[in-house]
């Protein structure tokens, strides 16, 4: 454990971690909950690296993070981190008071970003980058902003995690299916060019770990999966599991194991974040319920109705909650029913992933392990280049990982 | 599909089942859904030997078994049956009617059983066995039974099930822990011995394969282990994973795999039929509670509150409901809940489980694997000499299994 | 108790029930139901009228009830029974097979209706009165139907109760506010009148005493309540309140009550029958949420945010399952929550409230007492004319009704 | 409001609170909350008295009320009220460091306690009236205490509220029927007699007005009930309805007002504070489970089975979770379900009670209304002398109360 201060002892563990959407609920919480480990406060308790077998692995030490990221955001993380507080009870005040140095620091290291393409939701008075710049130039500021933290801060890597606003879904995403079509688009200023994919191909293009913890675009797109391989950089996503997917991608192979006839799987979430909020704009949903809904799909293949619901309810804050109702058949054509309620902060099971995400990536890049990261499925609602939903049988895959890199 | 006579096409597949328990609700599901199965009257969802990638073994067919049992019961199997039907709506009116004579048949064959320290519960007034032999003489009766059948019905195999109601616990179970002191307190007519031992000694001495169903004790003794070992007959058990534990075994892993620290675990189950009032007598009760709870404590080893209620509630017939709360801590020390309720036809959840146990022991018998079935342990809420309780873990023993022996 | 054939002793008792939507869900359970209490099958359970104080008023007997009816379906009330039976388990085969006869007559007293103005969702490939003849003509059609019915059987009163699909809400309703206004349009063959209307205004104008059971126009028009009010004919609706309402009209007041601050209640309902297929439909289910939604907002004036939502879960038949969620405030600012799930047959729930609103309509007939019978408020979401939407005050209404007339 | 010292305007205002049981969760969360509102911190969420028409009774000012009491844990209020703000989150960090000094003051108020015939429980290593005094001292000590509180603080008025934990249920409380008897008991040191019911004769023979807030003996003795007629001292209990049983109380009567049959409810309460480890103890369980269940027999005189369980699971700390499964039976005998799930803060939700009774029966004595106040049933799950055990008929009492004398 460190002193508290940003100081790691050994240089060879200096990995930055850039959060695209730096001042969002997930990352204000990430940065509070990496500085309250640092200094002692808090334990590692939701952290998947921080439990046997894959905390045998060499992995980056949590207190020797450093962070930066882009924001459209103007607002601070510590006003953000206070909101939290104060609507959610997470982080708690004493845990607040201590790491507020720790974020005013942070914050200094937050530049604007660009929203292209995000949709009505997240549109905010703010200042973008994209207002001002053609699409190459924001891209190579991006870039530079990569570079000029890597330096500043004498970092050995440094992973790019995308955890803005979830955007909508990009319509012929075909069209970038290869590098090449990708880059002309830049070079042509193509506007239909999604923010998340601008991010994405900066940290690609500039050899740096990606991790797309969200439905947006980003590295699901043809041009970017050719880039990433060819230039051997590990990047992995998207959509982060957290919640009633985690818990469907848990029950659903039990049904299946069972040889249950599972009827009507209704989901129904409500939650009062900003995310909620951009959710019910529904071309921002799309993306999300798509993502939730394959893991059923992918599961129970004979699913007679699987429907997924997001709906606003400000009073909720970030507790996400979930009813989840399963009707289905048994022997004997018997009917019978499961029903389950979830309730979550949102940010609190988003973070430690995060970080563990973070951690894993940075020791594939270390070992030059480019391209896709089939181990971290586990952590995906619609892990790219995976077929396996089966919570269980995804968590094999890195717990094989570990045990082969130990 | 067979033309519904019980008449299998081929010497090689009459495998014959002995159901210790013949007119409980369990064994009666089992018998009526088999032969509706055998007359094309119903699919066979609920079974786990009809999906891939099990059905792809050479097991016995469901319409060429044969079944016999014994009971204490004097109610028929067609009026068990009946109330079935009108308490429960399982199996239906149609179903029955199509069954009725197949269970009138077999009923004929169910022999007077005995029910020697099953618990005040189970004690009524019906003719038993014990009442007017000696232990030995029970056993060599029970054996006698068994032999009769197989022979009565030139039957390749016979496979006996208890699935009798749950005994009390045995006190001091240390003292038959070789297969020496055990056949010794047979001879001396040790009245200790519980009738779910008696039922699998005959079995195993008699070289039929034996399933517990149940939490009784049966073939937990280290007596009886060493006995099937020495005359390489398979066993496997004991007490099936049906409903809230199933859920459980699925449930708590992704709780572990997740590093969230489980405070509390609440399981409170209702219950109407028989087997919720033989539980609610506390003695019975033991058993049954602790390999519920172990399931859990195994998964999650560092949980703090685990506790399981069943209590009987006789509008619900066989209806089991049960209610979960997990109170659980994560990131940020942030605590979260998920709470679900299950409701399911206890008879119909288990008895496609008894036809899968029977075809699985059979083929392990035919191949000559004698002992403990690891194989089997996703049947069971404490798989005998399987330390592993994750569903998903268990499940892949058993797909291993059939990929070696396909 | 009658010998079962639709012969009531007395003349005075002989009511009519004419159902608008005679071979629904609704109307064939409360035929089913009525039938099976004449032949002593079933009892009374779920009849507000068989419980006291209100069985001590002078009722016409359930078993004396004469049906008929308005449809467009071509189905018959025996197939549509059977349909019940099949996908519900209500009416069970027995009951069924014994009120089977019964349904046959009934249905050859039920004429082919109008579903004008019913929404795209409820436009069925049938016959219907709108197609060939103009407004006026498809009244004293309606009214024909009423009148032949009425002397064929002698009847000394026909109550006309609306149980069809829910329509679409009218627009612009106060352009039919008065009678004049209303009977204008229908002489001008005004094609916007919804069918809901021209059923109501039938009844009305022909002295019949009329129950809208449904959330459609029919008598929440100015124009019929100025008519009723100068024939001094009873009426009362609308929307009857059977399952989440109901619970919500006898909890929102505990909270009210007790001073305690609701956030945030949401009300999520999943259905499988017709009425939920019509419900998806958005124009349809306008009118049933807004009524749903009303409860609340009257009862809990300071409410957050109140939300209903209804889908369409085919595998749940006639099962209606709703989950809510309230989200609440207590002493000291803290946040607490209690959520509920409520099961229940729709057409179950309904049925025996058709029975009674008969016969408390035609009591109220009988006594000269015309117009809207706010002493019926507790059977409905938006009882037209009453404020109170407090379950025990509305019963409370009832109750002094009964008092004064027992 | 006042200037948030102990300071009200006016004399005629100054009501004493003596809380017996006065470092306890409840007694604690009410001292916080006064004190709160003293200070303007808060507002009166959850009080009746602070809401139309109760609110419109010129009752004492909830900043005017001056506390005092018994017992006999050692630890201070401030300690008390920071173990409820850490486990709990109520009060909040903030609003306990505002009333921090109030509460310091007022512990210097607590006088040492009796706990006789409390159970082994709460027997705790705490000094206690009863180890060195004989009955009739005690009584006379506990007289003296409030006596001289009154004195001291020049109140117009003192009502004492007992809130400590439930005591065993008293056998034969019939011996103690008469005042005469009582007054025998006390004066020959009968040890059988409990603490409470000392506690309440030392305030009603002293005129002080009393409210028994548990489900403990107290004033539900035929003797205590003739003193304080004779002495003309408004009482009134027993045993708060805070949660679940409110909840059955608004429920249970929309059940038998349509005339549904409930087969079956059964009711599991699952908390982790000391209420929860005293009711563990069967002995001390056994009233409250017995208050509990009487409302549903008393509102549904046909319930089938009706069963209440309390857990103790320490995680949940004061948070009172409590699932109830309502199996019922409507129309055509059909079998329907309702469960719901209450977590609520048991102290938040009772502390606000306690303030409202304190003040409603100081207006009783203060108009010369003694004896049992049935206007204040709402307020407890089993009214002393009130049979009506349906939530809104038990507050239009109170309304009817307050238009009575508004």
């Amino acid at each position: 454990m460190s002193d508290g201060r940003e100081q790691p002892a050994d240089d060879a563990d200096r990995t930055g971690v850039w959060l695209v959407g730096a001042r969002g609920n997930v990352a204000t919480m990430s940065i509070v909950g990496a500085r309250a480990i640092a200094r002692g406060l808090t334990g590692t308790t939701g952290m998947v690296t921080e439990r046997e077998p894959v905390s045998s692995l060499d992995l980056p030490p949590v207190d020797g993070l450093v962070f930066g990221g882009h924001d459209i955001a103007p607002e601070s993380l510590v006003a953000q981190a206070e909101r939290q507080r104060d609507r959610n009870g997470v982080p708690d005040a004493e845990t607040l008071a201590a790491v507020r140095g720790d974020l005013a620091e942070i914050d200094d290291r937050i530049e604007v970003g660009t929203a292209v393409n995000c949709g009505a939701a997240v549109s905010e008075d703010s200042e973008r980058l994209d207002e001002r710049l053609a699409v190459r130039d924001v891209v190579d500021q991006i870039r530079d902003d990569y570079e000029t933290f890597r330096e500043r801060h004498d970092l050995e890597r440094l992973v790019v995690v995308n955890v803005a606003s979830t955007e909508p879904e990009l319509a012929e995403p075909d069209r970038y299916d290869t590098r090449d079509a990708l880059e002309r688009a830049i070079d042509e200023d193509d506007r239909d060019l999604p923010a998340s994919v601008l991010y994405t191909y900066a940290a690609i293009d500039g050899g740096h770990p990606f991790v797309n913890f969200t439905p947006s675009t980003g590295n699901t797109l043809g041009g970017i999966r050719e880039l990433a391989a060819a230039k051997d950089v590990p990047h992995m996503g998207r959509d982060a599991k957290t919640g009633e997917t985690l818990v469907k991608s848990a029950l659903a192979p039990m049904f299946a194991g069972r040889n249950l006839q599972v009827m009507s799987w209704e989901g129904h979430n409500i939650l009062g974040n900003k995310d909620g909020l951009v959710l019910e704009d529904e071309a921002n949903a799309a993306g999300k319920l798509s993502s939730k809904g394959d893991v059923l799909d992918s599961i129970l293949p004979d699913i007679g109705h699987n429907r997924v619901r997001i709906d606003y309810t400000p009073s909720l804050a970030d507790w996400k909650t979930a009813w989840d109702y399963i009707h289905f058949e048994g022997f004997l054509d018997t009917e019978m029913k499961m029903q389950f309620t979830w309730e979550g902060s949102d940010s609190a099971l988003a973070a430690p992933l995060v970080l563990d995400l973070v951690r894993l990536v940075a020791h594939a890049d270390e070992r030059g392990n480019g391209g896709l990261q089939p181990q971290l499925a586990s952590f995906f609602k619609a892990p790219i280049g995976v077929d396996e939903h089966d919570f269980s049988r995804q968590l094999d895959r890195l717990y094989d990982y570990a045990e082969q890199h130990r």
